[in-house]
């Protein structure tokens, strides 16, 4: 897949490849300020947390390019366009763990001129992105190992390049199976409302050749009890330290199913997607979105009018039904409180 | 709610609120010939089990009336009229149960004038109606008393008047605690790919001012950890004799999460929607619809061209978890071969 973020210094501009308009078509949306990256965030032109990550890293620059040095103010309102940013949304932690990033090398030397700072950010994003890549790479290739010759994972959401700096955290995982050999086709459940799976997954696993069929996601169950499933990986918005995974909504009931169908339920994620300070997954803030992402299709509502509608974005994974956390350091394996406090215990991050 | 099949003698036409369009529209689509009701079916027109019986017998009627009694091969015709007529869906087994009523009563006079039989049957078809309707009202009253005053019910697809000659099965039961003065509140699952819950069951509560909410298929787990689910209450398209229930596909996933959240999980359904044939649900015909009901939306492919999908319509919950089946005449508990067996031996069906 080509690369789907794009940030050019020249051009004062970061592209992003629309993904609400995937995969009927390829539109680029361009950010030249901190203000569309935000909107980008929020209205999901990009999604999936290492990818949110990423583009956050380039918002940052974007803010401090939109900045000039001679203005008196500019840590002031540098610090608030971050901060702004930082909150475009609440469940994936990766855009938190960008910031924060970013926001350390700043602390670093807080006497430092914009123009130094800009310099020091680039620099940064451009290597928390190859960072993303290689991190995707290494869990691909470490992941792999789970999935026997001829299997059939399902999966949820999208995990793949378009929801990363590129290759995936779950498909990346997929398509290192592939690379070295093995046959593995997937099912994509296509994720009401927003249909990453049918849309994104679909079309990823597609341009690699990799055999793909979408189903609705209530099929999950059925599909298993005939034995169609081998495995179910997924990727994640953020892992608690005891091991619970907030994620796509849905992720939970199929972790559910998995384990009454004994079909081995993975987790694939970057140690970005790790946040140590909740405790469990109910220190998780989860999303709510828009009624209309749900009641309507397109700008068509289909639910009658004065019927509201959830649209809960995530949800969590308990711990206890998760078979194995795939990182690009290891698999972790239960207990998840102790093999991710070992994992972080030689780590700064 | 409005009768939305209806028949009439004079125009020798069936008319059925056309549920494609719902909410959005009332369209009626207009059946004169077999051929006509066939086509309803198997667009879903017209769906719900018991719905599905009621239109095929007034399509017996419209199938009679379609031929002449000098046509000296009309009983020839008649049959296949009535062969296919019971084809044109595999799993609601009230299809086939209605035709086969209508063909007792042509059994049982096999030298009887085509004039004579169509009275018969015209008169039978409205019987079939009647009783569906009466058997709806007399399951809601024994099964409102499973709901609790204030409670929340989960229901998937539709199982209401529009799945039903009148008033329904799952919520008929609603609506039957709601004329018993309890108040109870509903979450609607959309129900993909067809949308019955979204459009369907939201539609027809928000009409009689019942409280509903929809909600997309996945979040089931994450409402039901929220509790904000008190008991799950479906419809059905096929018992078997051990108690297995065939319905709308994810309808097993439900039970199995319900299970796991420990809500009670109960169906409703009429006494013509019990096939004392099926030993279990591994004897149950599961239909497999056209790719393109997942696929597009309205006329708009959005999984990438060449991917399939799977669309199974259906799924069968095993009866291991099913906490009561509700019939109009009475309501069954576990284990459940002996209590349908029960049920069935003091009556000729």
């Amino acid at each position: 897949m080509k690369r789907h973020i794009r940030f050019s210094e020249e051009e004062q501009a970061l592209l992003l490849l629309d993904q609400r308009y995937l995969p009927a078509e390829e539109k680029w949306f361009v950010c030249r300020r901190t203000s569309d990256v935000i909107s980008a965030i929020k209205k999901m032109v990009v999604r999936g947390a290492p990818a949110i990550g990423v583009v956050a890293a380039y918002g940052c620059c974007l803010a401090a390019l939109s900045l000039g040095s001679d203005d008196a103010k500019w840590q002031k309102e540098l610090s608030n366009k971050l901060l702004r940013l930082a909150e475009a949304r609440p469940t994936a932690v990766n855009l938190e763990y960008a910031v924060k990033r970013m926001r350390a090398i700043w602390k670093a030397d807080p006497d430092i001129r914009l123009e130094d700072l800009l310099w020091l950010w680039i620099k940064a994003a451009k290597d928390f992105h190859s960072e993303d890549l290689s991190a995707n790479k290494a869990m691909g290739k470490l992941g792999q190992e789970l999935l026997a010759d001829g299997s059939t994972v399902m999966t949820h959401c999208n995990a793949g390049a378009l929801a990363t700096g590129g290759y995936g955290t779950a498909l990346g995982v997929i398509r290192s199976a592939k690379s070295s050999g093995k046959t593995v086709s997937v099912i994509a459940n296509e994720t009401r409302p927003f249909m990453q799976g049918a849309r994104l997954t679909a079309y990823e696993l597609h341009q690699d050749d990799i055999p793909v069929r979408v189903a609705c996601d209530n099929a999950a169950a059925l599909l298993m009890s005939k034995g169609l499933v081998d495995a179910v990986l997924v990727g994640a918005d953020r892992i608690a330290a005891n091991g619970d995974v907030a994620n796509k909504i849905g992720t939970c009931g199929l972790a559910m199913l998995a384990e009454q169908f004994s079909i081995p339920f993975y987790v694939a994620a970057p140690m970005s997607t790790f946040d140590l300070e909740a405790a469990s997954g109910g220190s998780i803030p989860l999303e709510e979105r828009p009624e209309q992402e749900v009641a309507c299709l397109g700008t068509t509502r289909f639910v009658p009018e004065g019927v509201p509608v959830y649209n809960f974005a995530f949800d969590v994974t308990p711990h206890r039904l998760v078979h194995a956390l795939i990182t690009e350091r290891g698999i972790l394996r239960p207990p998840f409180d102790r093999s991710i406090a070992e994992l972080f215990s030689d780590t700064t991050v």
